[in-house]
């Protein structure tokens, strides 16, 4: 008998039918002799409307209560499958955040889980029940509901499958698996068999929406096989699991885009010791997370300092920076919101050289400018013009030959 | 310094803009110095919808999960209340049945208060923070979410005010005060200014729908001031208070009328000790609500027993009533779901004579056929075909002349 955890995403449970077909997939398991727990996400569309509807109430919505009210998505879905499930005769139970003891720090919006209890979760698997867990949402000490941050529900779904120890992890999605790019905008976009974590993480990181980072994260930390499987159909699928030293190294496995990038510049940076810090520390406080920076090379004791945060940030972190540069003296505040980031990503490509430079002549062939590069070991990305994200995507599939397997 | 709970019912809140209107309220009085307990009731329709949802799941919907859906509703509705406050500069925070801890039994869809912790609040309201409870929500002790029945948010609010001892309980609803009936169905209704406890509990227990029976019953039994206010409007208004010894006492206060009845007659039963507790109990384990119970006198050892019950329970009662049929070796089960309850109420009727002779002559006048009758100190009831409902009120309306005020 294994533990599976189970978890389906917000177009699996867009309505009572595909609800009854999640049932179908949790039933499945039963029949199977397993031990099932499964995760939800609020129906698609829900949680944008919930959002909607806070920002109607007020600009700028109160945290603590903006987590209270989106949470509300993921109560209607787990007890909808939870009724499903009961009169089918199957035993089964939904648990919010509160209930499971999901426990989180109070950092509402993108909370980060302290915590899971187990106890109330076994003792009910152990009596046969199909234990439905709420995602996205927890509690912190003093009983605030707090949210994970969009895509929440994957990480809730590893944790559970970490503190439980249990034996399978299956995100449950509306594509089949991961692919080297999204298919949406390449048709010769690849479904990958298996990734390893950390493939994964910079693909999650750097735009794919198959998974949330923090998964994929915490899949890796405590080694939970997270398989990502199509809703709708029973081929395919993706293993993430950890890095399988007898398979061949792909120098790159796949490539992602970001449209959710804006680009701030500060100019005429006086360049001291600890300038950088006065920058980016009240960023942080804001709970506003900065991706790239670049700093120029310091000309008579100034510099301009180039970094990059989210789209949905950038309003915020005008306000903040703009403040800042009055006090550190620096000269403007500049703004792009037409930006993209693309990255390539491949656990081979720290043993090859030249991968760099054949991305950046494969963009520069077809007009595309960068203005901002970093790189990891494992990835390379590249800010540039918005309009030429698709472009630069399909180019890069075909310079690093994802459509055919490589050799 | 006053410390007064408001409740707002589900017309009150059901769109963003009639929000702000109850903002205002609370606003209101905040200015005027007092502290303000809030509490609500989901937006008008929402917990239909929900309903609708959960039976669209499944035909009997397990109990525990379909509270835990229904009580989405409030959960919406308190925390854009308080998302707005804030957003005004008013400290407001929403609690949740859990995070007051508003300790209920576990009769899921009609849990009874067992105790409502005043700590967190007092600590808030201290504070001078706006505290927005979700009415009609609890938990029982295992932190599973209990909801108190339909109109439960009102028992929510009178519960709260008398937990935290309230100089005052204001229940704003789309009327602007209690009638001496159903003005949509009686326009020569008249608004009272003043009612006691004993008759608005008789009036809400057979049919007025301004105030929940259950809240007025825990009113007066820690003497909580009830007032009955428009949402919309300033003028008007109810106090629901202790009688007054000094006021005239009305023969008849109020008209009431219940179309949500049905009525249920077992046949042939054997007339022996034991027989009606072998009816009843199966029902009431069922927490299934007998209203008016006749027994015919006895014929060679057989009677007929009939009684009536909420047209909602009646496919239960039937299935439930139609065993106990079989094991008690009854005849027949038979059902009329076309009834209806009319009832007059009044404190003066004990002390005169004649009321209920002159309420069966004028309904006999009009040609309506009386079914059963059940009387109390204060009140009369009568169960009439339904479809004479409206005749019936308004002919007794004029029988005890309630148009004007009497002397």
């Amino acid at each position: 008998m294994a533990l599976v955890v189970q978890k389906f995403g917000g177009t699996s449970v867009a309505d009572i039918d595909k609800i009854k077909n999640v049932a179908a997939k949790v039933i499945r398991e039963k029949k199977a002799g397993n031990e099932v727990v499964v995760v939800l996400s609020a129906m698609s569309g829900e949680t944008d409307k919930l959002i909607a509807l806070a920002q109607k109430a007020a600009d700028s919505p109160d945290a603590r209560e903006y987590d209270a009210l989106i949470s509300t998505g993921e109560q209607i879905t787990v007890t909808l499958l939870a009724i499903i499930l009961n009169s089918m005769g199957y035993r089964a139970k939904s648990f919010l955040g509160f209930q499971v003891k999901f426990w989180t720090d109070t950092a509402h919006k993108k909370a980060r889980i302290l915590a899971v209890d187990t106890e109330v979760i076994k003792k009910e698997l152990s009596m046969g029940t199909v234990v439905v867990v709420a995602g996205f949402q927890g509690v912190d000490k003093e009983n605030n509901i707090t949210t994970l941050g969009r895509g929440g529900s994957d990480t809730s779904a590893v944790a559970l499958a970490a503190v439980l120890n249990a034996d399978q992890c299956d995100i449950y999605t509306d594509v089949d698996g991961v692919y080297t790019t999204d298919p949406n905008i390449c048709s010769k976009a690849r479904r990958l068999d298996k990734i390893s974590y950390d493939e994964m993480l910079e693909m999650a990181m750097t735009g794919a929406k198959v998974l949330q980072p923090r998964s994929v994260e915490m899949a890796k930390k405590y080694n939970v096989p997270v398989y990502v499987k199509s809703t709708f159909s029973d081929e395919g699928g993706t293993l993430v699991t950890k890095e399988d030293m007898d398979m061949e190294r792909e120098i790159v496995s796949g490539i992602t885009y970001d449209r959710d990038q804006a680009k701030i510049t500060v100019t005429h940076v006086p360049d001291k010791p600890g300038i950088a810090a006065m920058l980016f520390t009240p960023l942080s406080q804001h709970n506003i997370i900065v991706d790239m920076i670049i700093q120029n090379a310091s000309l008579e004791g100034f510099t301009d300092v180039t970094f990059t945060v989210s789209k949905k940030d950038l309003k915020d972190a005008q306000k903040i920076i703009q403040e800042t540069a009055k006090t550190i003296d620096a000269k403007n505040v500049e703004v792009d919101d037409q930006v993209s980031k693309v990255s390539i990503i491949g656990v081979g490509m720290a043993s090859h050289a030249g991968v760099a430079a054949k991305m950046f002549s494969a963009l520069s062939a077809e007009g595309i400018n960068i203005m901002m590069i970093s790189t990891s070991e494992i990835k390379i990305s590249c800010v540039i013009q918005r309009k030429y994200t698709e472009l630069a995507v399909m180019v890069l599939h075909d310079t690093f030959g994802l459509e055919k397997k490589s050799s």
